[in-house]
């Protein structure tokens, strides 16, 4: 069997007129001669109306109730797909995941897929049918419902298509593709046809638009390969899959950034072993995650200065927390808030020798100030100014002709 | 273990608030020692707006999607009350019909319950845990949702109370109970403290914003007594229960009334046998119900005039069925639809002479015409001219004592 899963976001199932026009996707592949396994989100807004009342109901709703409850809009998105497909003369109908079942381990509001029985699925789909599947949703074993969490649904369609052998998994979202950069910040961005899991992962402060980062990582895990497209045109979107198949003579495919970083410096800190450890550990048990750092060569041999960026949001915590552990002492502590973290990204990189000096020179021919700066083997972050953000993205675009 | 099965309508959950009220009566019940079996219907308003979402997908909806679309509302209802008992730190957990299960036979939309496996419920009983039961709803033999139709969630409690064999199954609504006579027709009505099935039953008119006929009928085949109460008052309610259980001076219990009835007369018949059936077989091929019959005895032997009544709604319908049957000759057609009927309901009936005599000498002090004349073992029903109505209910309320 030639199988396609095709994955449906909440926008693209949003309104009545929308789920008409998504069955008319679901028939054109039907047409093509596939076997089409439908993966639904909930309609955009009725989640949130939901969580809405729960949380009026308690501060600390039951984490197993709010599944029970939060799993019923893809129900109501499903039925009304296969509803469609049903009035349009085709045979279809919706599955849960206790109908399936798919089968998840783990706490509730989290879970994660851990086996699909394709038995009735495939059945059905030998006799023709259409099975409209609920996303971000699964039974564990004690035949309680359990939610995958934020962009379950997309989790869900990449579980199918390796446990059904899928051909094809194309997700259908509100974007039409990943580009180059945020189209919003630069004009100039460029869709990408073809990008590696890898380069998709680096770009998850653009990707998270288009497909949360855990299901790239599943993705990549199984091998499947991943189409990204609007429902809302017929434009081609973006395909997501492994290294070797990209034939790009581009060294950077992408552009991503930060707006909502925070910078700390601690000044005249000690410079011995384990300090820094001393400074990261109640952060770290406050959740607090901490992205770029660097530690300058101590100057004298004894004292030294820690810089480090955290999400703005954590800021005033990370005040708290560095104030009242005992375990450090500094001369003085700097917050800023005025800064953006700037990355390039590419697997070419990882062949091409001069990259990092071609990024810092092009920035500093536009009198940008580099802060920070953190490297992987795909990818090169730079912390500058905020202000300077705009110039920054533009500069680097041209530099490696990702407007080309 | 004392059981009790607390079943709560739509209104009675109807916002957050009253889901909140909904959580203290049911702790109420577990102060009293009692394992408390919940089952609820979907809050008022959201299944109208499911079904509303069905139509503008398809102006004949898949029976089966429909089911699974319109079942969702009552998961909502119940993951919200066992999210707020547990707030409050009781045990509970909501239950769909698959989980349970409860089978149905039937089709999609009005099925109907067939059998209840008490395992696991019972054992949450045990452990001090409250279920929280999704009314309206259960799974068929496929494995698929169905549902019950209209007032379904009635002949859940109902089915509940006899499969876990319950003391007691309370029945929480908008009303407090069940009136000698609808409160906004007369004044006067009073609440009947206890009622037996059957009376309850041809109190239909009155009855059904309390409970359905099939859900009393279901109890009355099942010996379960229920007490109807609003959830808005601490008011003691109706009891619905054995005529045996009944100890009560008054002949007649109620009086109901219809306003959407009409009179159909057909002068000038042949009187020969089955001429009544050639006029009724193609109303009922066309599920219009007969309700009253009267046929005149012929004067010459050979003509006579038949009348019968019907709901308002298939009068245009009948109009046209009987002037294209042409196995019947006739020289007048008449139509009514001033028309209403009046009934009074009763067990003491069956062992008092007299009581038709006392209708319709009560109704002829006042100058109401009787049209039409029908009579069951419990139950007299008259039509007369709607302009009447209100007199008639008030003098017969007198006659027979109901507002004492």
């Amino acid at each position: 069997m030639k199988i396609v899963v095709l994955k449906f976001g909440g926008t693209s199932v949003g309104t009545i007129e929308r789920i008409k026009k998504v069955a008319n996707i679901i028939i054109s592949y039907i047409r093509k001669r596939y076997k089409v396994i439908v993966v639904s989100s909930a309609m955009s807004g009725i989640t949130n109306d939901l969580i809405k009342k729960s949380k009026k109901i308690s501060n600390n709703f039951d984490t197993s109730e709010y599944d029970v409850l939060v799993s019923t809009g893809e129900q109501i998105a499903c039925s009304l797909i296969s509803g469609r497909l049903n009035h349009l003369g085709y045979k279809s109908k919706s599955y849960m995941g206790w109908q399936i079942p798919i089968i998840t381990s783990g706490t509730y509001g989290s879970s994660r897929i851990t086996n699909i029985n394709v038995k009735k699925i495939n059945k059905f789909l030998k006799l023709g049918g259409i099975p409209v599947i609920t996303g971000f949703q699964g039974v564990n074993l004690n035949l309680r419902v359990t939610t995958l969490g934020r962009g379950g649904s997309d989790a869900s369609a990449i579980m199918l298509s390796k446990f059904f052998k899928a051909q094809k998994c194309i997700i259908y979202t509100d974007v039409d593709g990943v580009y180059t950069t945020d189209p919003n910040a630069l004009k100039n961005a460029k869709k990408i046809k073809i990008i590696s899991y890898e380069e998709m992962l680096e770009m998850a402060s653009l990707g998270a638009k288009v497909m949360q980062p855990a299901s790239i990582q599943d993705a990549r895990l199984n091998r499947i390969d991943i189409d990204v497209k609007s429902s809302f045109s017929k434009k081609n979107g973006t395909k997501i899959t492994k290294k070797k198949n990209i034939i790009s003579n581009k060294i950077i495919r992408g552009i991503s950034f930060t707006k909502n970083d925070a910078k700390v410096t601690l000044i005249g800190i000690k410079d011995k072993p384990g300090i820094a450890a001393a400074i990261f550990k109640p952060l770290s048990l406050n959740s607090i995650n901490v992205d770029m750092v660097v530690q300058n060569i101590s100057a004298n041999g004894k004292e030294t200065d820690l810089t480090f960026t955290i999400k703005s949001e954590d800021l005033y915590k990370t005040q708290k927390l560095i104030k009242k552990n005992r375990k450090i002492k500094f001369r003085n502590l700097i917050f800023d808030k005025n800064v953006s973290k700037v990355s390039i990204i590419g697997v070419g990189m990882i062949t091409t020798p001069g990259v990092t000096y071609r990024m810092f020179q092009a920035l500093a021919k536009k009198n940008i100030n580099i802060l920070v700066i953190s490297t992987s083997e795909i990818k090169i972050s730079v912390l500058i100014n905020k202000k300077n953000i705009t110039k920054a993205i533009s500069v680097l675009h041209k530099e490696f002709k990702l407007d080309k």
